[in-house]
């Protein structure tokens, strides 16, 4: 990735900058004053039907890193402790105690287990109840409605028959002729548009784009998660919010952190791609995906898109699910 | 459901009875030495394929409870205790915190939560590491390798890109002519082809079974999950093992807390039904699925043909998954 | 227990009342503006030199409930749940594991475990960030200093060495001649008075006080927790804030769910008394203390004056405690 | 510490040094074949009576660190992990719940919280079902007695109204004219004897044994708890569980991870001092307790004796307990 190809870097966004766009994008009422899945509505059933007509070798890629102790949130971070971990998972009968045979007593010998999840420690949804801009959250609803009980509005359990039709990867990494993105680097909406064109993809209505970045394989050749949550990182843009809006994709999602680059490209706000993507778009986002795999079969026969079915676990109140996203083609 | 239509009771199963059938179904070393995935292997990319193709109209079921401290675990129980509780979601940050403004140092208002779960509080798949028979599980591998460390062969996460293919409902209740079967109530091998028969479906190698009692809106019913969990239910007869190793097929699920029969069939093991079919045959299985609104819909159309998506997430060692399954129409 | 010696049921509570109390009770810059431990303030180190002059036998009593999950959190609860439960007691290696030779190759064969603890599940003292009155808690502090990142002023682990120093039992049960009082008596300042003169000890500055209804030996009469989380219980009267106010103890328990009398003596408020206790008065209070075996050692031999230890676990910016309060005679 | 005054080393312990020291020191039966707490026996009433004689100023200490993300468990370690991490904090709710009003239609405004707590994660106890000796613990039970429904013998519970009495500090850092004993040094019998000779204090039946090696204010001065859990550290020598059993202590603890001197001294075992101190002798250990500004005190007037009470939570069936230890002089 040569200087020419990266995006010129503008001027640093403004607090100005991310009110007008907060204005510009803000998708509340859309669907109704009642709405609680946002983008999501996108997404038809013919959509579903056609996204099935994608499957035509059944093979199947999961793009869930596996839950466990070796996961990103061991690795160091300068952002500020958001009080995510990597799960815990602890038996609570084993095949020990069968063999020890102090289960027969109960006249089978089973093993159980139980594991504490922060929702957002390892791939996931952001749900719509994630982030508030001022006082509101999606849709206009006042952030209070998340409160210690949960999320009253835009629960994350009312997507459990979403995040489902037709997926399409943009391979921005592969495109860039490079392992991986640098950190820092910005994803333009130039950028998206050439890498779908060299794809031969159109990305539309209810799709549910994957951007890859090749951060996760930086990682993994570190042999460190240290720096990938809260670090810096390649990512999208914050233009790449209105090339969202326009192209009415479904959900978004990227192999990174927190799906938009970092260092961010203001001093004003954390974040701010965020800011505007949940709670005034209601676009769903998804992050730490791992998309190796399906991005080396789509290279393997140049085509990008897919079947992509992906719907949240049904905490009831979550303002994020763990998922395990599989891509079908 | 009249005494005639149900199952002639039968002599109650012996040891000697189980031990036969272990014998008998044995599949350990089928899908070869290493194998983790058991009849999961019986599903092919061309089934998936198939499957894909009966997606006619873009109807999505979700076949999950919601998991919150409304679930099933609720329930008195008079099984002894196994550690089990309802999933319990506390926040790390609240849209209460944005709103009190103690979150405006970060540069970004977020909520953020956490889950404590019982792998099988729910709706979930029962992992090949869940039960074992002697001192072996699933595939013969010794059952010391699911200890507190988790399951070192079997465990969940290499499920991953499986519970993917064709769903085939099969609604006993229904068939049967009644809202839901009583407690006790032994689905036998002939109800099950007599059902599929006047379903017009046939199931088959690589099929993922659900099968309706209706007993979860026996308790909706009721207004408690009281006896739900590890109480009296109606559920498969032992001898469905049988017709299940015949059919070939990669998994089966029900609506109730444990698949089988209970009271169980015999006085000399718990659960006799699981002793086979987890680490003898190697045959995933789901439990607290909930079909009622699926079923009402295949009953519409006389279709009971669906594709079905239900990896379980992969938490790595585990011997179970809570999971959203996933059935298109 | 007659009519004539209950209280005469006054009036309920007013709004009015609670405010006037607030006005008159509170204690606030009392010990400083920056103090966060309250009324924990009077126990000078004179009195901890003579509370250990009480010891005179050696006889020591532990004061909590064993947590487990056999706890009070168990039983049916009219009151809108709160997030308690009953500690969750998991095991992360066993003896088992031992047994099965799986820890061999960490050349030592040990087991370990964790706990999920509601952190006033059990016998617990109540911080002092753990009640708000309007928008302030102790010392008039802020209640936006208690958010999801925790207690930022008066977190429990302030008082690490505190809760050490004189205890009094007052026995209001035996005093009154039954083995329980019942659900809504209310206990009165004359009750308090006539007890202490008739038990022939005088209540002051920097005591501990333990108060005896006998509700919990009459939950385990009725073979059942039920009813005692949030139910109706023996417990102090609203004027007994005065009362304590006047006597300058440090800290105040019983063997109840929640002190006060339930239901309470006001329409207008949950809880009055705590509204008034906490936040205003900066009084720390017990709650679930078993005190069976105590006050029966101390009416054995008419001494109801102790050493008492009790601080809490030093959880950062908690605002409760499980503690296990020793008294030794 | 010169060469000179540190221990010579001897021979590495061979598998027969510690099979041989389990021999000579077996405890099993010493207290009847029932006895689920050990060494807690040697203390007797009459030695509390005299323990609370030691209370001369009223000064108070907590010798327990405070329990947060900042603990022990976020340093690196090259010991195989074991589960432990910090404890895990989260709020139930919150004063920002109070101040968003959404509190106000229970009456009430309260904040609640719950603590995930790895028992041996911060300062704690080692129950006696902590450690096995081949496929025995404490007095001869058998292992399997400790499987993942908790120990069903000698659970942490036993011990709610023991670790009471006469605390006894053996400074040796101070003693050794360090500011803290080196990583790997051995602190031997002739060194205890030494220091308490010179710290003019006998230690006898029934004490509480505390012994500094300044390794906490080592990894406070690094800035960093890198290296502390499981890493190496100075500790007791292996010949000191023959003085230890020699004096009757009732409780030993250090300011260290694991006590014992690390390196070990074997290449033939994993904590060899563990093997026999707790499943042999049944006696209770301490581990990281904070013992700084005791050890300051204690210097200050040349008085290294005092009132303890240190007793365990009662968490049924745990094999180690947080602890606040009190320090009364």
């Amino acid at each position: 990735m040569t200087e020419a190809t990266q995006l010129k870097r503008r001027e640093k966004l403004t607090k100005a900058d991310i009110e007008a766009a907060a204005e510009r994008l803000k998708n509340w009422g859309k669907w109704g004053p009642d709405d609680e899945v946002g983008t999501l509505n996108y997404t038809t059933p013919d959509d579903i039907v056609r996204a099935a007509g994608l499957v035509r070798m059944g093979q199947v890629f999961s793009l869930a890193l596996n839950y466990d102790d070796k996961g990103p949130q061991g690795g160091k971070t300068k952002f500020p402790p958001v009080g995510r971990f990597n799960p815990v998972h602890t038996m609570l009968r084993t095949g020990t105690d069968a063999y020890s045979g102090v289960l027969d007593k109960r006249g089978i010998r089973s093993a159980d287990d139980l594991v504490l999840f922060p929702l957002q420690a390892g791939t996931h949804w952001d749900g719509l109840g994630h982030i508030f801009y001022g006082d509101h959250m999606w849709n206009g609803y006042d952030c209070r409605l998340v409160s210690s009980f949960g999320a009253a509005k835009a629960g994350i359990e009312k997507t459990k028959e979403k995040m489902i039709g037709r997926g399409v990867l943009l391979d921005i990494a592969r495109h860039a002729g490079v392992d991986w993105l640098e950190d820092g680097f910005a994803i333009t909406n130039d950028m998206l548009d050439a890498c779908a064109k060299k794809q031969g993809v159109v990305v539309g209505r209810g799709d549910h784009l994957l951007i890859r970045t090749g951060h996760m394989e930086a990682k993994w050749a570190s042999g460190s998660w240290d720096g990938y949550p809260g670090g810096d990182a390649p990512g999208l843009a914050f233009e790449t919010l209105d090339w969202l809006q326009e192209k009415q994709v479904a959900a978004v999602a990227t192999d990174t952190w927190g799906v938009e680059v970092r260092p961010n490209e203001t001093d004003e706000a954390n974040q701010p791609w965020h800011w505007i993507c949940i709670p005034i778009m209601g676009l769903t986002m998804g992050e730490i995906f791992k998309l190796d795999e399906l991005a080396k079969a789509c290279a393997g026969d140049g085509t990008y898109e897919f079947m992509f079915i992906a719907p949240a676990l049904p905490i009831t109140g979550a303002v994020g699910s763990p998922v395990n996203p599989i891509a079908i083609r």
